[in-house]
Formats: structure tokens, C-alpha cells, sequence
């Protein structure tokens, strides 16, 4: 006889689907889920659908959006001289959520990855350069990729596509992180901290 | 402007609504479920709605249950001599689990908590005993509310109505769990371990 009747037994396994999601955590989800109202389970179901539904790619800057163009490539107070490069939708919220950067995003949702057969054609590379070549505004293009090998691959692949065009193509700093530790820093962002230095 | 996209902002929300999943958990979920395909995401959508239309608790033992009565107190093969008293439908689930308890359920839906209100009459006392009354083949009830003071004390109060019927009461064992640490045991559960020493 199985442990759990079969609607729990399959809400179960849908919410084991996460990842970092286990059958014990989905277990007790399960149950808050079976404590909502039916208003309060339904809203959740309904914004599952919802957001799949309407939530698609913004057709200048391929960030997640509901509207196109997307709530920043339409907001007119942004500075379109500025065009912050990044590997995905989450790392646009990081940055939207420390308020201070005001330019305009490109998502290229991946980085290139010759060991997972990842090129630039297989990322959202074509539609930024055909959007530089389009506007006579961007003077400067910052690459935010993660600092790992993939992500810095990918950002110095761009400098060179991006440069001879006479546009400005910074990398974001790297060093220590703010909150860190320097004893438990590892020895190539250090190294990496001391060459960035800065005259005080 | 707000960060996230109407939707999605929905989505993490409803999502940050469980116990146990903050902003950015729900996040990362909110994500993952952008990833999924539209049959996965309906799906999981679904069996929320199904969950919470399906299951209801079986009007014999109180358990979470699809049919009534419930697939423990229909099977024929289950010992109709034992009922096993617990605080709740996951309390089943884990003594199902093991696989060796072969008896019957009630499940209480709570405790006896006076200092929050909850009295004999708010949690499922009273079809317990109707259904004691009522079946003339119940030997033995087992006690396996929790092991604190709320459980404790349930357990008393049931104790205390059911014994004059004639029928064995028991209560689950206490003592150092299996795999522990009598290093890290309180001082509690090891005097109750060492007054429940039984001869080898």
C-alpha cells in the first residue's frame, strides 16, 4: 500500500522537481499547501500559470518581462548610453536591486561554453551587436558576466566584437568582496584585489 | 520602478508565503519554474488544485485521505485489534514508512493546548471514542502524540477516559534515539532512557 494517498503522492513529486528540493521538504510544503484556504491554493496555482504564461523575453534587451519592450528599455528616464551586458534575467534584479545603476541591460541568457557546446550563436550575442550598430546613443558598454572562465570567455570574445565599433567596453571591478574576509579569501581574487588597487 | 516584472513578482510572493522560503528562495524557484516546460508548470499548478479538492480526512480515523474511508481503514488486511493515536496526518505517514505497525489510526489533528485554547472537545476526541464504543474488536490503544508537554498531557487525558472501557492503553517508549549521541542527549530523555533499562 503506498505511504501517501495519490493527489498528495503527486503533489509530493511535483514539488520534489525543485532543485534543492527534497521528498521531505516537499512533504511539508505539501502540508502548508493543504493548510491554505482554497482561495490562498488556488492564487499560488494561478500565479504558477500566470507567470508562465505572460512572462516572455524583452525583444530589445532579452531580459523577462511582461511587456515589450521591457518596464526599463521603455522608461524613458534611464541613461541610454549605458548598456550593462549580463548572463541572465537574476543577474539583472541583483543589480536593479541596489538602485545606483541607471543605464539599460543586455541579457544574453548564457555564456559561452566550448566544453558544453555552448558558441555565440548560441547565446543572445547577435541582437546586441545589431542593437549597437542601430543606435548612435550607446557610448559605453559594461560587461557584467560572472567572473568565472565561461563568463570572462565570454566578456573578452564581446570587447573584441564590440571595441573596433568605437564604443567604450569596461569589465565590472573584481577584488574583495565587501563583508569579506581577507584570511579566507582565495589567493586569485587577492591577487586580483592588489592589482586593482586604488590610490586613496 | 519595481524590480521584478508584474508576474513574477506574483509568483515570488505567493511562493514566499510557505514557512521555511524567504525572498530569495522563492526566487530561485519562481525560476525554475520559468524554466520548466508549459505541461510541467500546468502540471504542478494542477496538482496543488487537485490536492486541496481531493483530499479530505477519512470520516473513520480523521487521517488525509482521497477515499472514505481512507486506504488503511479499508484494507482488510490491517489489525483491527490496535488503534495508534496521533497528533497528525504526517505522523502517519511516518510510522507507515517503517512498515512494521500493522494496526489502525486515529489522528487527533492537534493536542490539548490550555494555554492556547485548544481543549479536549477542539481536536478528534470525541469519534475516537464513539469508535471505541461502537467496535467491540479494539484491545489495545496506543498513545504516539508527541513526547512534550502538550502530547504528554493528551496523552494522560486519553489515557484516563479510555482505560475504564477495559481496553489497554499504551504510550510509545521513551528513551535515546537510534543513532544519537548520549553525549548530546538532554538530561530528560536519558533519565526516562535509563528508568526504561530493560533486561538483556
Amino acid at each position: 500500500m503506498p505511504v501517501y494517498p495519490d493527489p498528495l503522492e503527486r503533489l509530493v513529486s511535483e514539488l520534489s522537481r525543485f532543485a534543492g528540493i527534497g521528498r521531505k521538504t516537499a512533504q511539508q510544503l505539501a502540508f502548508q499547501i493543504l493548510a491554505m484556504s482554497d482561495e490562498e491554493a488556488g492564487g499560488l496555482a494561478d500565479a504558477i500559470v500566470t507567470a508562465k504564461k505572460e512572462l516572455r523575453h524583452c525583444s530589445v534587451c532579452g531580459n523577462l518581462t511582461d511587456l515589450d519592450p521591457c518596464a526599463i528599455c521603455g522608461d524613458l528616464a534611464r541613461d541610454v548610453n549605458m548598456i550593462c551586458v549580463v548572463e541572465s534575467p537574476k543577474d539583472v534584479i541583483a543589480i536593479e536591486k541596489m538602485r545606483e545603476y541607471k543605464g539599460l541591460y543586455h541579457v544574453l541568457h548564457g555564456v559561452i561554453a566550448p566544453m558544453s557546446g555552448i558558441g555565440p550563436e548560441d547565446i543572445n550575442i547577435e541582437s546586441l551587436i545589431i542593437r549597437l550598430r542601430e543606435s548612435d546613443s550607446v557610448a559605453e558598454v559594461i560587461l557584467a558576466t560572472n567572473p568565472n572562465i565561461e563568463g570572462e570567455a565570454t566578456a573578452m570574445y564581446l570587447a573584441r566584437l564590440i571595441k573596433p565599433a568605437g564604443i567604450r567596453v569596461t569589465r565590472i571591478a573584481y577584488g574583495v568582496p565587501i563583508g569579506g574576509d581577507i584570511e579566507y579569501t582565495d589567493g586569485v581574487t587577492l591577487a586580483k584585489a592588489i592589482e586593482g588597487r586604488r590610490e586613496l
